[in-house]
């Protein structure tokens, strides 16, 4: 069991296995995949753990089923809410019926219709709130308050953070030693467990969160040893734009990350058109922001050859954006 | 060592298994893709063979590769050739340059420039005709001849068919055994190969070959019980618009397969839907025209809770076809 917020670090290597145990049989063990053309691109051995593939298209569903399964049988009875417009929403939605409970989701009335029926696809109540007339924190808490309901959260929370470094589990048993990790960052969930994983197996393995140059939280908070708040600018890796580094990731995530790299819009659609083009894989941006920093040079001191693990990190993308995103440049 | 072409049933699964030994480290070891979403809206389980994660983006590379490598030292020594506007073309390309021989691959000049480039990227020469204008066999010969090439065909070959077998037989190893099995169906390569793999598993697996109505020479051929020429019509499944059966495969597939059925343009394009919006993977027309088959109600006789395997065989398509597909109907 994670160990309580105030402790060090939060999580363990244990913590991921326990939560790779629960997920066995649930998520799926996506698969590794790999591209000669982009070895001979890099000039190395780039493995690829496509969680474009797992269930509800994101790496979240690990973490949401994780935290949800956790919960005693009062919590379960009573249900569990979340506010997302994103791949959280249908992982909490999934994860949700799966336990046997019920969830509460509250979404943007700007989000994609496609999102919104997804999320009640998977039987969640969807609370539908206007996203520059409300303030969402205290939507949720009194929506949480008012039913009592558990609030689960996309990365603020051990048990998520641990069952989103399954994937890199996963990836490290499968592939092999790695001599550097890159990891897409938003909130840093799937950070803080896949750098609890890597270093676990290998402290010297190099790992490196990527985020898009529009939320460079991560980066001018390493710059200055504190989270830091930025001013979040528009990007199209709409799953990334946070403002600042999460309260219980940062502790994590400065004590285990190496280097905090940056991408731009147009670095990320490369990224994003060569898994169409190459790789036959549906990645949306937020996913192929740890590949494109890798495409556009931007992770430094690399040595020849090195054994380079990546994760794909969701694939949910319409298909108006994905036929923008895949235009021929 | 495949049998010679004049005795019984040209393949058997020890063919499959040795080009499976020869295959081991060249090509993918493509996953089984599930969805639940899948199975719930057709009641079975489907185990989804995605071969539109291979090398070169199809299941075309297995037997090429196969075909390539069990040449003699002097055909090596001399090249091979074959005529492709698709899959085939690349396959051969590769497969030529990881065995140390040279390609010749013809192709016509209206080929997608980006399957010219693809080609010659591999190393091959392509030397390109006009489809109208130029007798392609004509051409092909000649070109064998002049040169001393070995020419390489997309299905009419035992090694070919053998090759591609290996899909089926990943896909019953690594997922269990199958009581359906659907595979798209142009020459009858990978059908030959899959239907001799099923079958050895379990002869009571109904293996079903799947193909575009504008080209049903298969399902006529059945129905007549002899090989029968049609007029092929347009069709955007555009790897499997062959007019007759192979002279090699029909004898595999007209004794093993347990039926044909046939599959609009409309079908297979919600087929290729499907799988970018629930799967995030690519799959080119021609690839998804098995899994149209199920969505669209065609196979008849299915117990319910069958255990359905269906090949997703390729993923190669532009971008602004790919956009034109997915669009929203």
């Amino acid at each position: 069991m994670p160990s309580t917020p105030d402790s060090a670090l939060l999580i363990t290597i244990d913590d991921v296995r326990e939560a790779a145990a629960r997920l066995a049989g649930v998520a799926h063990r996506t698969p590794v995949v790999t591209s000669r053309a982009l070895d001979a691109m890099t000039g190395h051995t780039v493995l690829l753990k496509a969680e474009s593939l797992q269930r509800v298209g994101a790496f979240k569903f690990r973490g949401a089923y994780n935290r949800i399964s956790t919960l005693t049988a009062d919590q379960l009875a009573a249900g569990v809410v979340a506010v997302s417009s994103g791949n959280h929403a249908q992982a909490v939605a999934l994860s949700a019926r799966l336990c046997g409970t019920r969830a509460v989701i509250l979404m943007p009335t700007d989000a994609p219709t496609s999102k919104l029926a997804a999320t009640r696809g998977y039987g969640a109540e969807v609370v539908e709130f206007d996203r520059w007339a409300a303030d969402r924190e205290q939507l949720l808490a009194s929506m949480a308050a008012e039913r009592g309901l558990t609030v689960v959260h996309p990365y603020d929370d051990p048990y998520v953070m641990a069952g989103q470094g399954t994937a890199a589990l996963e990836l490290i048993e499968d592939a092999g030693p790695l001599d550097v990790l890159l990891v897409c960052l938003g909130g840093g969930g799937l950070l803080a467990g896949s750098a609890t994983v890597a270093k676990a197996f290998n402290p010297s393995t190099c790992v490196v969160g990527v985020e898009p140059t529009a939320s460079d939280d991560w980066q001018r908070s390493f710059a200055a040893g504190r989270p830091v708040r930025v001013e979040v600018g528009p990007s199209i890796a709409d799953g990334q734009l946070t403002p600042q580094p999460g309260r219980l990731t940062w502790p994590v995530v400065s004590a285990l990350a190496d280097e905090i790299v940056t991408v731009t819009d147009e670095e990320i659609a490369v990224a994003v058109r060569f898994c169409f083009e190459r790789l036959n894989l549906v990645v949306e941006p937020s996913g192929a922001s740890a590949l494109a920093a890798l495409l556009a040079g931007h992770v430094s001191g690399l040595a020849a050859g090195s054994r380079i693990g990546i994760t794909l990190s969701g694939g949910n993308v319409d298909a108006a954006r994905f036929a923008k995103l895949i235009a021929p440049g």
